[in-house]
């Protein structure tokens, strides 16, 4: 099925079936989506963390919009971003680049100064917001990746962000929860939304010509 | 080929050839992956803004990082998102939810509620930052769709959104510009990148599993 037959196939479910999982083959699909994401830069400012363990997911799910889908689901994706730009984050990921091309480290250093000398001058919580921002480019891609599997997910901003951080000690990597994505199988009862049509701006107001 | 493949294939191109146009019916691929594109509450918070002309692009290209690539691309999407949510934004999306899907108005009012006692009690700033978030989700599905139709694209914050948002005169659609995908065929001997690896942090330092 193409892309759009994908994004037509789609929804946010709402209700998931607690006694099937995912299988590890088609998480690591959906993984590898995320991270062929094109990011600013490159740099890959964010991580992905998979939570199986019921005992945590059980915990992530205080202060979720959807306990429920929290506790159901097979796998939670969680999209944590660098909390701030550093020197030396930016030069592992250029050195790492240029080791991988055979290139000479120091090759793209004029484009690195260059950023250094944005991020670095900026307040942490300005670098933060736009590492958060990539991470939607690469949520957008493991749903859509789901979606060609036919498995069932749910992108999500409702949760408690204070908790994942905390429960996840998310601190001693320096990151901060930005989304989350529940990947499941549906529990066709009780997904109220599945039978309801998807709805979209009609293409002559989502766009404007010039 | 699948989306894993299509997102191998595509990189962040650096140089078009400005005497090739890509067809209207690839570019409305394009627009429709990114108008299916989930988004916090289904708000849909931005406009898709397809740049053709020429001296409009020119214009563009004033303080942009790649300025012959917004020159001679073919078409250049435009994401710009709310400056703000408002109350009347709300109801209209939800209003034509609910009439789509031949529910009475107000069929999410408890939920919509909850939404605006958020939004309505944040400063716009606050809200646009949410807005422009989302735009990200539909930019990674466009440049999966552009892959997927072996269309090259090239992601870019590189503009300026200063020159964007007044030669396009965005504040009186109550929009700003968030990110732009350039659109159009490689100038192979140009696009310096083409030849070089893709690049990514591998799995193991990609994901965190608990």
């Amino acid at each position: 099925m193409s892309l759009l037959e994908n994004l037509k196939w789609r929804h946010a479910v709402k209700a998931y079936d607690a006694t099937k999982r995912v299988s590890e083959e088609q998480i690591d699909k959906i993984i590898e989506a995320a991270r062929l994401a094109p990011t600013s830069s490159g740099l890959q400012p964010f991580k992905l963390l998979v939570v199986r363990d019921q005992a945590i997911k059980d915990k992530l799910a205080e202060g979720a919009l959807n306990p429920e889908c929290m506790r159901d689901c097979s796998h939670v994706l969680i999209f944590a971003a660098w909390d701030t730009y550093t020197q030396e984050r930016i030069d592992t990921v250029y050195d790492f680049t240029t080791d991988q091309r055979g290139l000479p480290r120091g090759r793209f250093e004029s484009y690195t100064t260059k950023l250094k000398e944005i991020y670095l001058n900026q307040p942490d919580e300005v670098n933060f917001a736009h590492a958060a921002r990539q991470t939607y480019i690469a949520l957008g891609l493991a749903l859509a990746q789901a979606a060609e599997l036919k498995v069932d997910s749910t992108p999500a901003e409702g949760f408690s962000n204070a908790v994942v951080d905390q429960v996840l000690d998310l601190q001693q990597y320096g990151l901060k929860s930005v989304s989350l994505m529940y990947v499941g199988y549906a529990d066709a009862e009780n997904d109220w939304i599945a039978p309801m049509k998807k709805v979209r701006v009609p293409k002559e107001e989502f766009i404007l010509e010039f």
